[in-house]
């Protein structure tokens, strides 16, 4: 399964159970993994012991003493295992290098080459990735596979980008065994806001919520005790055409009129600029420009442009009522938005957003939070090598995998 | 925990899960049940003893015979214990009687007293109740509990009505504890649409769809993977207030203009057919009144009249925007129709609903299927003596409840 590494078997059961209590507690001890596996305590230990001589995991100072016994902190050797993640977004391609621990040890990234071909950005993919490994010094063979989070719509059964909206040269690519063929090594595909929310859900104290993805384009994922929802198709999230101004301007675009989309997507921010007068209208096919036109946009409300304020203002107060729908729809507790996009509007969003989205609520909810996560714009590339630590750690793999 | 019955204790984990596959599984062996509860074959030989002694389980004559030895039929024993459930709907209440193997046995359907304060309602359940059981002639001791479903929002844990929109007299009723008072017996409290798609889910063979409830209110539930899913204060499900048409006109009401809820509740519909002339308007605030004429249109539409064919034509094409929201968002396979309104909507609605929802789709889906449930209005009310069933007889209690 690991292709020549010197980890051991990762296909025993109870190994995978206590690796992943480690991974996700660090600190425990022995007795902590004894009650929280049900696992018998020699069985603990044995365990414990291989993890340990693989390097897997190791040993802290003792900070305490039980009932006469010191209680070890075991914690994962953050240099046991690694993945890479890589997102494509059609303005920017991510890439990390995470460890075992989860801790992000490299990054790179590129501004996306507009006019390259699915087979060109394979290429760079598997050059980059082989850079990232290379360049941060790690032995290749502890490198645990490739996860990829791209726009949907996607058939994860079978590794396929299908027709996504915003890389409109994409139909029916075969990503997963075009990248399996390129690097050698294991790839993993799956939805940029699928791969965020698992991001999200790693690093935050909360197992309940609504995460709002905000890039070239915004979707959605759900996360309910502590379980990331995938939907039956594994393409849940699709939210772009929910309707929340029906008096909204025509953007003359193809997307729909007084949707969400239409309401907070950098093509759509930047046509409603440049309507308003505050920016010259770029190539709409380039997301670079519109990327940066984005920011643009940003900068000028962050700098006291009371029409640019005014435009991300209303942008929030639209972003609002879809929240509000799903929210009603849900009854989630919590709302964290996040993705490449979002840190640009988080000034104009953040102060209007949540008791906007209180006032869309049916069944009235003080406790409701709505935040910003507090990773950055490499959350889906976090996510997606998140994905493949849990579908060669966790006790129970989620989705597919070419290798 | 039972006050009294002779039914074997309920507590013992492994005979819950024996009763529960029996009862899902009628006909099954003891061998069938060593597989699926992983159980020894004594210790399943020992629980079905007990339940046969108890009278809870029944044996019935071999149908085959594996490896010589004849493989006995267990079913549950229907006349082993009963529940009662009630459905509070603004213009119908519901009451049935449902035997441990899912089957109505009794029913009883009332018009809703338009005045009656809750307490007086709360009293109308209670010798309805009374009177339902002591008809059928069932032993009171051998009726678990009564289930009560009630539009939302509810606080669950507490037992208590909070302010429904379509109760507006009714403002934090406890609801649970006056009725555990009024009859002595076990209740449970829970909403409308959750408990019709727990019905949904135990007649259906499907286990992951979208069930849209229409009664006087509209609402939704979702079931993921055979599990109702309840939101985190149980009111998942409040759809009412997605905008499904942005040039809808005025029907100077409370709810929201061009929301779902404006496109497809009896009082919404009732207003647009006299505004166009079809009937003559009746009191808005008399449930019972809008349910009549909401009736009157449905037939004229099925007796050919235009006007009031292209209105729920019209409807139908507004709900499947709705419904496109929530399959976009959720990425379900099935989406199911049902509640005391549907029968009357679906001789207009099935025609356009399922070519109209898949129009909304981002993610092109074939597959999707959109169907009328085939439980009659009394959904609910059976959904709601289901989840007593559960209470008692499942492994795991989902619900708290009032004894």
């Amino acid at each position: 399964m690991l292709r020549g590494t010197n980890l051991p078997r990762l296909g025993d059961y109870n190994q995978a159970v206590i690796l992943d209590l480690i991974r996700r507690d660090p600190g425990t001890s022995r007795a902590d993994l004894q009650r929280s596996s049900g696992l018998a305590s020699q069985t603990v230990s044995n365990i414990a012991r291989r993890l340990l001589d693989a390097g897997m995991i190791r040993e802290s100072e003792p900070t305490e003493v039980v009932r006469g016994r010191p209680s070890i902190p075991l914690t994962v050797n953050a240099d046991g295992a690694f993945s890479v993640g890589v997102h494509v977004d059609p303005a920017l391609l991510t890439l990390v290098l995470v460890d075992v621990a989860g801790q992000v040890r490299h990054r790179q990234q590129l501004r996306m080459p507009q006019t390259a071909s699915p087979h060109e950005l394979t290429s760079l993919i598997a050059v980059s990735t082989g850079r990232l490994i290379r360049e941060f010094g790690v032995d290749r063979e502890k490198v645990l596979g490739l996860g990829i989070a791209v726009p949907g719509p996607l058939d994860v059964q079978t590794g396929v980008v299908l027709r996504p909206p915003q890389l409109p040269t994409w139909r029916d690519v075969h990503l997963r065994a075009d990248l399996h063929d390129a690097t050698g090594m294991p790839v993993l595909l799956d939805k940029d806001v699928t791969a965020a929310a698992t991001a999200e859900l790693r690093t935050s104290a909360s197992s309940d919520f609504l995460f709002v993805y905000l890039g070239s384009g915004v979707g959605a994922a759900v996360v309910i005790g502590g379980q990331v929802l995938r939907g039956d198709s594994n393409n849940i999230g699709e939210i772009g055409d929910i309707l929340v101004d029906p008096a909204a301007e025509d953007l003359g675009w193809g997307g729909r009129r007084g949707g969400l989309a239409a309401a907070c997507v950098p093509e759509a921010l930047v046509i409603q600029a440049a309507q308003a007068g505050l920016l010259p209208l770029p190539d709409l096919h380039d997301y670079l420009a519109l990327d940066d036109a984005c920011t643009t946009l940003s900068e000028l409300a962050a700098n006291g442009d009371a029409t640019a304020s005014q435009l991300l203002e209303r942008a929030a107060r639209r972003v609002a009522v879809g929240i509000g729908v799903l929210v009603n729809f849900l009854d989630v507790p919590r709302v964290v938005l996040g993705g490449p996009t979002w840190k640009r509007l988080s000034g104009a969003f953040l102060p209007v957003l949540e008791d906007a989205v209180r006032a869309e609520l049916i069944v009235p909810r003080d406790s409701l939070a709505v935040v910003g996560s507090t990773l950055s714009e490499q959350i889906a590339a976090q996510g997606a090598a998140e994905l493949v630590m849990d579908h060669f750690l966790a006790p129970h793999a989620s989705v597919l995998l070419m290798e």
